[in-house]
């Protein structure tokens, strides 16, 4: 006899417990989904478990630049037609993904891992900073872009990383703020107008 | 070299496309979904990989009454200490879950498998109806409880089967107090579903 917390199956709890944990899906959702994918088991459930199998083992972060890829160095420090003076600096592997989707950038990217960090005690050893040093110091580089998030870490991060690449003589830039492309300005914060502000352009 | 629309690696494209799929997770946290399973590959891409498969693998509805567990028959159609005269009936494995949950009920269920719907074109046959028909009809049987939805679909399922025990010499009730309107049944909180199954009428 099962004890009165444990419902189902010591399978499909242990199932639960670890759907709960994926991002996106809280404990209730959870329960939907392990239903679902036990519902739609050859379709779904059994390709996931390939799927995930077949990743953690062949992904692996990529020892120049950080991102995720099943070589390394990956496809997109390894590709010939990118601009090698170009560094983008971005805080996870999901800002790349994000950049490469807008299709606007062709140089080569390095990811920190984090943004520095109080709060969470992420310090700059934590991060991939070591490697950034290196390579905006290499024969070439003209211009690293921080392009990181307009958050009070973002900023902070940003900031550390222009001073310890102050001594280098290259370009140190920084992404612009602005009215986001679609954005309508009375939906805006006071803060981003602020800078729109600022930062305005002549046409 | 990949082509514009493919970001990442194959394999991690194939798994956020499947991640897509799961119920509560869209394109978007999809893609978040296979960023934080990678980043957490041994405590959580792994073991979530192998909970799948072993789940698959293991789980299957049980042949007496349409509940999912490792073992036919399920754990609660073979518990000695549950009420062989009351069978509640409801649409899916997830109901029988949320009533467990609230612990109001220790007699049998019957999982349908879904409810009648003409717009999705689920009819009689399509649900576990055959099998309830024959339990309902054994010896020493007193109640049936129609545990479902206060959804058209529900409530025309429960009309149906209702007309069709009708002839067996037994009590049909069904969840009346506390039952939203238009609300899911395994959605419910657990003192709703206690006292909708505390006052559940006979029809």
């Amino acid at each position: 006899m099962r004890t009165k917390s444990i419902i189902a199956a010591p399978e499909i709890e242990a199932l639960i417990a670890l759907l709960a944990k994926v991002p996106g899906l809280g404990p209730r959702s959870a329960r939907r989904a392990a239903l679902q994918l036990m519902k739609r088991k050859d379709q779904l459930m059994v390709p996931l478990a390939a799927a995930l199998s077949e990743a953690a083992e062949k992904v692996r972060p990529c020892s120049n630049c950080g991102a995720l890829d099943t070589q390394d160095p990956c496809a997109l420090c390894s590709a010939p037609d990118r601009d090698d003076g170009l560094i983008c600096v971005v805080a996870e592997v999901g800002d790349v993904w994000a950049l490469e989707r807008a299709g606007a950038f062709k140089g080569r990217y390095h990811v920190l891992g984090g943004t520095l960090s109080a709060l969470d005690g992420v310090r700059p050893d934590d991060l991939r900073i070591p490697r950034l040093l290196e390579r905006a110091g290499a024969p070439g580089v003209r211009e690293i872009i921080l392009a990181l998030s307009a958050t009070v870490d973002g900023q902070t991060t940003a900031h550390y990383l222009a001073e310890r690449l102050h001594s280098l003589n290259i370009t140190i830039s920084r992404l612009s703020h602005g009215v986001p492309v679609g954005g309508e300005l009375d939906l805006l914060d006071d803060g981003t107008l602020f800078a729109a502000l600022q930062s305005r352009r002549s046409t």
